[in-house]
């Protein structure tokens, strides 16, 4: 036996599908740290959102009544307590009731996506999207190797023209959307613009993707169908609880049609084999005990107040040229500077002056984008608001006076 | 714009990274569901040892003084104090310390290996494993469409010999064995086939994964060194606290050269994003307080006992010609029974007569073994092991009996 003694680290030389994905989303969460910093970059929830008072009555009930069930393995699909609550929930959001074997427990969006990506996406396949869109949606679509295609759109959602052409010309497998307070942009897509797009979906034998993280998160009653309602033979609906629930348990659903489920559930066993018993239980007896929407309403509230702040000190302290939208829910206001100004560069100077952004290229499929950029209004405490805006303003200022 | 009005259900064309995934896993856990059944089938931790009372003591606590860390999303390679926990814990238990950036928090073993094959492996990558396995970790590298091989072992673990045979035929990129109380054999590798395989890897450039979910179950203080503490250059560890701890919060580490698992963390990005931030929280506390030992102290005794019972009862209600190891650890007891011996039918048998075990074929990459069987002993109840195993040497001697 030869003894060699190599001692330098192992760099092996590392699977293709990791050539295209990027780095950005941990830059982008590394740039919310840092005491004293005002953030507007992670999308992150604010924690006065968290139901503490109800979790410790219900985590003390689990752990005292249900330990061999709350705290053991699940199955991959989920509990069938949890699986069932989400189903009324989905009966009383979107006004269509998923069968059994439609809906599977997920870790989040983010898993959902990921899963989907893993059973569906051959390398090469054409995946649409948005442009810009989730950038992690991004990453997990070319983390298999699919041809990532950006459609614009306009303050109605995709455009379905140029959906169609890219329909005709780049045949897509799948379209993956954000129809409602879409993040980067917070654009919520028409009713009408939804029908289209299914139509053609339906049409072109397309899969649609329909991300709702931020569906619950309106500021009004009112608003359009799911994509999933509408055509639930061809969409899939992922849903997380991230922002409705807490993020600390990884959590949410997905629903479509069987056949994808069941491969998706495949995919899942050697992943992460199941999401965690304990959040599942937790989740189910909030959902029970009718704490859900209580709390989205007092969510909703904070959020609305400190997106009309923040709209109102965009107003007063951006100088002309700057345009932004306004968004009817969500976490994001989608700002778009003139051409000649590079926001990642602005995001480095904003940083040395203790206000975080996420600079809108990394969102853009094509690295488009230059001079758009997102601002989250969901953490940032009321007080400070105006003051990073200020900030923003005189730095947006000084970079547009200096071109 | 057509209304086209199809309501048939979408059945896509699935990846073909699918093709070579098995439901198995799935089917496994199903045998040991069922009231009235005595299952030796999946491998459960039992809920004696879940540590209900300190949880409920650290959950409260931590949602009283800690909510806004403890229910948030945490950064993708794992909360800061967790990670340093592991650390220290390695230190103790394995007397090597990882470098920061060596280690992440990951969502459980299955995970982590999935992790590894996504960053490492490309189609038609050799990946070299035990065979048999533990068999969601042959999915997970089929499910990126590495080319698996499995290499024999005997009591002492993997054929050496065999497995530089194949490094000269056809190198694989990289091994994944597990070598403490092995899932399904229980064996364990004895210190100098662990130095002569190190040897081996180093000399031919493979990556070695080292499954360690069972590590810390064994009946006795003597274990031989981690394959990581030994070769942290080539090895990438990968730990489950499903078994030490509970499974209820998916939750493990890895811990490698820096380059891999900042590739990890990359694809872990694109997968679940992070591990829970409540079951990090929970199990730092945990492990800072000193509960971890004495826990596995407990449950230790407890499966050492199930595990006396079951061999002894082996020993009263089987017929000669079946052959199984006596394991210093872990959760299985594995059964050679006579070549014409199937045991698939035999589980379905044992099924109609109340008993669940896991047929062997499975863990076999290669499709054999169809005369093996696993017993889980982790699960079953003192009382019925040996009325489980009675039943099942019946429906042996029945089964010998018609060849």
């Amino acid at each position: 036996m030869s003894t060699v003694t190599t001692t330098t680290p192992a760099v092996p030389r590392f699977a293709r599908r990791m050539q295209g994905v990027s780095n950005e989303l941990a830059s982008i969460l590394a740039l919310s740290a840092g005491s004293g910093l005002i953030s507007f970059a992670g999308g992150l929830p604010d924690p006065r959102t968290f139901p503490v008072a109800v979790l410790e009555e219900l985590s003390g009930a689990l752990l005292r009544d249900d330990p061999a069930v709350a705290l053991q393995y699940t199955p991959t699909p989920g509990l069938p307590g949890l699986r069932e609550a989400f189903r009324d929930r989905l009966e009383q959001t979107d006004g269509h009731r998923p069968a059994w074997e439609e809906l599977m427990v997920t870790s989040g969006t983010i898993d959902a996506i990921s899963l989907l990506a893993r059973a569906l996406v051959d390398p090469g396949d054409v995946v649409a999207m948005e442009s810009p869109t989730y950038l992690g949606a991004i990453d997990a679509f070319r983390g298999v190797e699919g041809e990532v295609r950006g459609v614009p759109l306009d303050e109605e959602g995709i455009d379905v023209a140029a959906f169609e052409q890219l329909c005709r010309t780049a045949p897509p497998k799948l379209l993956y959307t954000v129809p409602d307070h879409q993040n980067p942009t917070g654009i919520t897509m028409s009713e009408e613009r939804r029908r289209r797009l299914l139509d053609l979906c339906r049409e072109h034998g397309v899969v649609v993707l329909e991300d709702v993280a931020y569906r619950e998160l309106s500021f009004t009653p009112r608003r359009p169908p799911s994509l999933w309602s509408i055509a639930p033979e061809v969409v899939v609906q992922a849903a997380t609880t991230s922002k409705t629930f807490f993020p600390g348990v990884r959590l949410g659903w997905a629903v479509g049609p069987a056949p994808v489920i069941e491969q998706m559930v495949v995919a899942k066993q050697n992943s992460d084999q199941c999401a965690g018993g304990f959040g599942q239980r937790l989740l189910e007896e909030y959902l029970r005990g009718g704490h859900m929407d209580p709390q989205l309403q007092r969510s909703n509230a904070l959020y609305k107040r400190r997106c009309e702040l923040m709209l109102a000190s965009l107003e007063t302290h951006l100088p002309d040229g700057v345009t932004w939208n306004r968004p009817g829910g969500g976490f994001f206001i989608w700002l778009t500077l003139p051409d000649s100004i590079d926001t990642v560069a602005l995001a480095r100077r904003a940083r040395d002056a203790g206000v975080a952004f996420v600079p809108g290229r990394p969102f853009h499929p094509d690295g488009t984008g230059l001079n758009t950029m997102r601002l989250a209004f969901s953490l940032a405490d009321d007080g400070v608001i105006d003051e990073g805006v200020e900030r923003l303003g005189a730095l947006i200022r000084s970079a547009m006076e200096a071109q």
